[in-house]
């Protein structure tokens, strides 16, 4: 009988915790950014239902060889409670989608989703300081990525949602992290800004609309957009055609993979 | 970034709950086990402090995608409690090694450390109908192999412990099992017997003893040991030595994967 040489007695486990379960990434994902690391380590689903999340979760804890969780749909808000120490980011958002082990004792809570953004700009050589942006969509994913801009130095931050009280929700969020930008509510446009960025749904999949109504864009434009399916979505279309440095979901998820792993401690 | 090919949303979770938890070798043979089979499935060291026992493993039963656990020291005892249904070898033994979610909901429970032993034989072609057996120990393993042996038939069994309460323990769980087979408690010896076991510690890893006092086998004899370090215990060096058939602890720990593997339902 052979052997698989992935898993044994001393591997350190953890796990994503959501449901559903069975669409997630993060297993094959993070397995990976640990093994590129030499660690002997595994990340693996953990399907809770939200009857059970305050019994299970805090068990899942109790076992010593489990190192960290990560947190999807529906339980990033309800996570929190479990941290020890919550992170700058989580704080103001008001959700985790990691918690790890601290070597001292207790856990410590954070929230990834606008930080890999950050970070893919980052490892493509742009930063948010001092620039103009304009931001589409407050949901879970834009407020993330507003509050992780808004710790970057930014001059001004447009905000849209077609949920005003949304948008309105982390404008607050914004200028609690910084009361230095330029905060306002505005619908989707390009004029004066440095860097446009999609976190609202439109382009995902199937959908070939545009999150904005614009012909073309300035080549000095940079452009994101958080969708990871596709890879090029209508919008980054346009950027490309226009000439302008984009940044695709993929390099977020990535960026972000790589931040969470620094957290883990791996 | 690559992607691992082991681990997704969809893969099936079984693990192996113990303190301490490193020294496992569940997880890399199961998951092989698993793999040979074409399941998406994959077996993890879960470990679990005995004061959070009942704490924990309740909650781990209680994720979707969790389907079987294993059970090994200290908790093989206190974990029968958990299972539903609990099988013929586990009722006699009064602990079980295995705890499998049933496809019609609940959890059935068995121990397979002495089924292990019954399938190795059976792979090399014995059976233990009407044969006269010596046991030699009857703690965990020996008690699990002396049950097990019990269901197959066997004319007379023999049972030695040094803890002569312990043998007569195993002695009554026997003919619990089966009234028509002749037990007694005597010393390690050949005598008149086709089968000799050892399920006691006398000649693991640098042990050099040997359980039983003597110079050479009867070629007829087949002699087994429970013991999986050194693969050639100085009994089954003596066994080979004298044209013995015999029977490595090896063969009955695959024995055990591949029964627990079907009780698993993979």
């Amino acid at each position: 009988m052979h052997e698989v040489d992935y898993v044994s007695g001393k591997t350190r486990i953890y796990g994503i915790v959501g449901h559903p379960i069975e669409q997630v990434r993060s297993p094959e994902m993070f397995t990976a950014s640990f093994k590129s690391r030499k660690a002997d380590a595994i990340l693996l689903p953990f399907h809770v239902l939200p009857v059970d999340f305050d019994r299970v979760v805090p068990s899942l804890m109790l076992m010593p060889n489990l190192d960290g969780l990560i947190f999807t749909i529906p339980f990033k808000q309800q996570a929190m409670a479990l941290a020890d120490v919550i992170g700058p980011n989580a704080k103001i958002v008001g959700a985790i989608n990691a918690l790890a082990r601290q070597s001292g004792g207790g856990w410590k809570g954070e929230i990834f989703d606008g930080l890999g953004c950050v970070e893919g700009f980052r490892k493509s050589g742009h930063s948010f300081a001092g620039k103009r942006v304009m931001l589409i969509g407050a949901g879970g994913a834009g407020s993330a990525i507003g509050v992780a801009i808004a710790h970057e130095g930014p001059a001004s931050m447009r905000v849209f949602d077609p949920d005003s009280g949304r948008a309105e929700d982390l404008m607050r969020k914004i200028n609690q992290v910084d009361p230095a930008i330029a905060v306002v509510y505005e619908e989707p446009n390009c004029d004066g800004i440095d860097i446009l960025l999609n976190a609202s749904p439109v382009g995902m999949l199937d959908d070939a609309r545009m999150p904005i109504s614009i012909e073309r864009f300035d080549p000095k434009l940079i452009v994101f957009d958080a969708i990871v399916k596709p890879e090029m979505t209508p919008l980054l279309q346009l950027a490309a055609q226009s000439g302008c440095a984009f940044i695709q979901g993929r390099q977020m998820m990535y960026g972000q993979i790589s931040k969470m792993t620094d957290y883990f401690g791996v």
